[in-house]
């Protein structure tokens, strides 16, 4: 027997709607790649949204085709992730710090028909054009006094589409399943994958990020969205804002401390969302600016993602009044996973005590079963020591990729696998070990090649250090150590194995030390260790000792 | 195209499975029908829950079937909301407030296949038991050495049907929209009629209160939960507690003044929601008792609801450092349409202001969408004058009643009829101006029967007053203002008139006063305007003048 409730499909348009509705002058503010400061509000966008998937349908989209962006954190993307995605088609975000040729291939995997760009873009989408063959049109996120001058086929202006048209537009009804939007993930080896969100993951992965114990946000929140647009849906916080009627400050290209800062002063921030790297920056700007203090803006919570952070960090922030709330998650997952926020229990705790607790990657929300089990898949105790391969579940956890790609990454009970390992403690708290590619499994026992090598980088003399596992004819597996020494210091392999001593288990010690001149990373940053492996990994420890 | 997210049913299982596996010591206090603190947790209630629902199973319970309850808040009632509808069965919360006759009409009609009871109901069920034809065992939630002493047709024990089970029971999977509780509403004509909530609905109502413009509720919450678990599911806090993880108080059949304070003082509440009389019994005790004072206590907001509270409600709560949240909402709306939390434009405002302001019913929160329309269909304009039927649409409001009673309450566009009157001001509060069936439509224009019953009502010699509209061949309808006069004061019609003339338009004016000695009310204490039309309505006030 079915409840008598009202079949109301769960759509990404009703946000934006209950936003004009409730909350039509809340300001939406944008730092533009030309660098004024951009002020509309929920009202306009939303009429900006109709009419642009008036200009859409126009352009020949249809429901379910893919449009495709290349653009930061700006009104107009705003207006796409609404106008597209309330229209039916989908929402393709691409990530511009990619490698031309996965660009390519990624456009030409989703099948872009047509392709947004932002003005300084351009000299790539050039670059680009000639092998997207999907693309029909190239649309300069600009007005028409700003349009680039390159030689691509069918190139648009987006302030003219837009005001071509009239706001008398109905958002469609459609399944809550219709696929919405689209973030590929590059992960270290074969091409990016896929991931396809729809309007009901979209939906109730918004309503549990508003909650108290999730980011907490009302409409007496002003976000300032550092996290990129093109970055797993910036975090969800575009859509989670106007269901709430928050106003939103959205920086452009300019993430640096000063302008990040500035934003945050100007523009009376109440949160703000970033990875670790960026408040470095803004930790900078403050050291070499003495009047600029954080403990005198409105600021009273960063969320943090991505990467752990350091202690260090939540504890400055901590002396200026801010809250640091880690969160985790992956473009598979929408992408939050775990919030960390503190129990009434951890009330008594020491400030240290805290700082620790809040760099664990945090407890599932509602809506994600989390699990951990060994090699064999049997579940692991919850007792923060133990740990295994990280599974979660959940409506907004996804269940394949794009066209199939990497197979059923699913197990039996439909849980996800992260390719993470963790260790849950007695209150849920999830803390990350190692990705499961990387920890070296030596006698049975597993090793965390982060936590070696984070002990390592911790010697004053290292700028960088990485960990793989090299075969091992007892112990199956042992770790191998290879470091960039700091410019202008000498450390012979002893010295850093005696200091480790101090740091890790004994059995934990690397088997062999390498010193090299500089490491492998991928195009967004992260230590490729599959080519490590493959110039170090299958050399025998005896033959390197 | 789809989106290739995990296909994970919303059910209520999830709720107490979250909080059993991320607070599992959390506590739930219970003050026992006998008077008793009893404590257990998140944990034992999962448990017990899942013990429950075995037990139902060998009772015959099979999913889809009711089971009733007639009982305060308390534990056992918090375990049947999981265990009942956890297992697919439909749990309907009987209130024990209304005539016997309803309550033998409404169990009869929803055809529940047991009943769960307080032992101080036993002699009520021992009434009931020879007219309920389909209820095939009577439980006391009791354990056995305090069963009642009543003869009725295979009587059981609560704690005996759940300590013969163990909790290794995996809560069943199933479609989202199924039915998961039964609610029946009672109006002032007719008989009571059914609402059947899906677990979807449920779902969704909890991801939206919990959110900081809802009632902010969260890990650190301790709630108080004086509104019945009877009525429109205790406003959805049973579900939405625990799936943020709140410590929940449940006061059993103890909401006096009294009980209420020194649960809030003794169990650290922070948050409590009840109708505007509890809280004027708690404002009584508070006057009776210098040393309890709400100022000293964690209390930081409470919630209110089933009938405007007075600005001087407001101002008291504000003064002793306490939030009024009043919210608005039907049996029909899971219950919440609208929530009143001020938006940052408020913050200017003088306290006298914001007060005035929380009198107000609200902004509707995202999921549920308003429309104001005159007779003839038309949306009315958001300019807090213009009044209107108010119709609503969501995912939680229902789309009709059980068994097809009362027809089809929708609109062509899929609105819920609410029957009310509202106005809407440009910021979406919406403020009820009357029932629709009570207004007076006097020459095209709009009286509110409420607002002149309540300007009448504020002479210091009237006790009570009803308005009825009363035909006129002019007019069509003008107002007639039935009074009830304090004990032991005399007043003529004209002296009411013109002090009545101070506080409404003169057209508004009573085209007739009547002095009697009672009004009619109904078993839960609305005034039975329908029965003063029965005996006044048909005068013409030609006649009475």
């Amino acid at each position: 027997m079915f409840g008598l409730m009202q079949d109301r499909p769960l759509l990404i348009s009703s946000m934006i709607e209950h936003a004009a509705t409730f909350h039509p002058t809340t300001e939406v503010v944008s730092k533009t790649v030309e660098g004024a400061i951009h002020r509309t509000n929920y009202s306009e966008i939303r009429d900006r949204s109709k009419q642009l998937a008036k200009a859409l349908k126009k352009l020949g989209i249809e429901a379910g085709d893919c449009v495709g962006t290349l653009a930061w954190n700006s009104f107009r993307h705003f207006e796409l992730y609404y106008g597209v995605s309330g229209s039916g088609s989908v929402l393709h975000t691409v990530n511009p710090r990619l490698y031309p040729e996965q660009i390519n291939y990624i456009i030409n995997h989703a099948e872009d028909k047509v392709l947004f760009f932002d003005n300084n873009f351009a000299p790539l989408v050039e670059q680009l054009a000639p092998a997207l063959k999907s693309v029909t049109a190239f649309i300069a996120m600009s007005d028409r006094e700003h349009m680039p001058d390159i030689n691509v086929p069918n190139l648009l202006c987006y302030e003219e589409l837009v005001s071509a048209e009239t706001p008398d537009y109905q958002w469609p009804e459609f399944d809550e399943r219709t696929a919405s939007s689209l973030c590929y993930t590059s992960g270290t080896t074969g091409n990016p994958k896929g991931v396809l969100y729809s309007h009901r993951s979209t939906v109730l992965h918004s309503l549990m990020q508003v909650a108290p114990d999730g980011f907490d946000f009302s409409s007496k929140s002003t976000l300032l969205l550092v996290v990129p647009m093109f970055h797993a849906n910036a975090w969800g916080v575009p859509y989670s804002a106007p269901m709430v009627g928050a106003k939103m400050v959205l920086p452009g290209p300019h993430v640096d401390g000063e302008n990040i800062y500035k934003l945050m002063r100007d523009e009376g921030v109440t949160f703000s969302m970033a990875v670790p790297t960026i408040w470095l920056m803004l930790f900078q700007y403050l050291d070499a600016n003495a009047d600029a203090d954080l403990s005198k803006l409105p600021l009273h919570a960063v969320g943090v993602g991505g990467a752990a952070p350091p202690v260090a960090m939540v504890e400055r922030f901590r002396k200026s009044g801010v809250d640091m709330v880690q969160g985790w998650g992956m473009t598979e997952t929408s992408p939050i996973g775990t919030i960390n926020k503190p129990l009434p229990k951890h009330a008594d705790m020491s400030d240290d005590e805290r700082s620790k607790l809040k760099t664990k990657a945090g407890r599932g929300v509602w809506g994600v079963e989390l699990k951990i089990v060994n090699d064999e898949g049997n579940r692991q105790p919850w007792d923060g020591v133990t740990s295994g391969h990280l599974y979660v579940r959940g409506p907004w956890i996804c269940s394949g990729y794009y066209k199939g790609e990497g197979g059923d990454p699913l197990d039996a009970e439909g849980f996800f696998h992260t390719g993470d390992i963790a260790t849950i403690d007695p209150d849920g708290y999830m803390q990350l070990v190692d990705r499961s590619k990387d920890v070296i499994k030596s006698g049975g026992e597993w090793i965390s090649s982060i936590e070696l090598e984070n002990a390592a980088a911790s010697h004053p003399k290292v700028a960088e250090a990485a960990v793989i596992g090299i075969p091992h004819p007892k112990w199956t597996e042992r770790p191998m150590l290879i470091v960039v020494l700091r410019d202008n210091v000498e450390m012979e392999k002893e010295e850093l194995l005696s200091f480790l001593e101090q740091h890790v288990a004994k059995w934990w010690l690397p088997e062999e030390v390498m010193f090299v001149d500089e490491l492998p990373h991928t195009a967004t940053g992260k230590l490729l260790k599959t080519k490590l492996r493959e110039e170090f990994g299958a050399l025998k420890p005896a033959k390197i000792s």
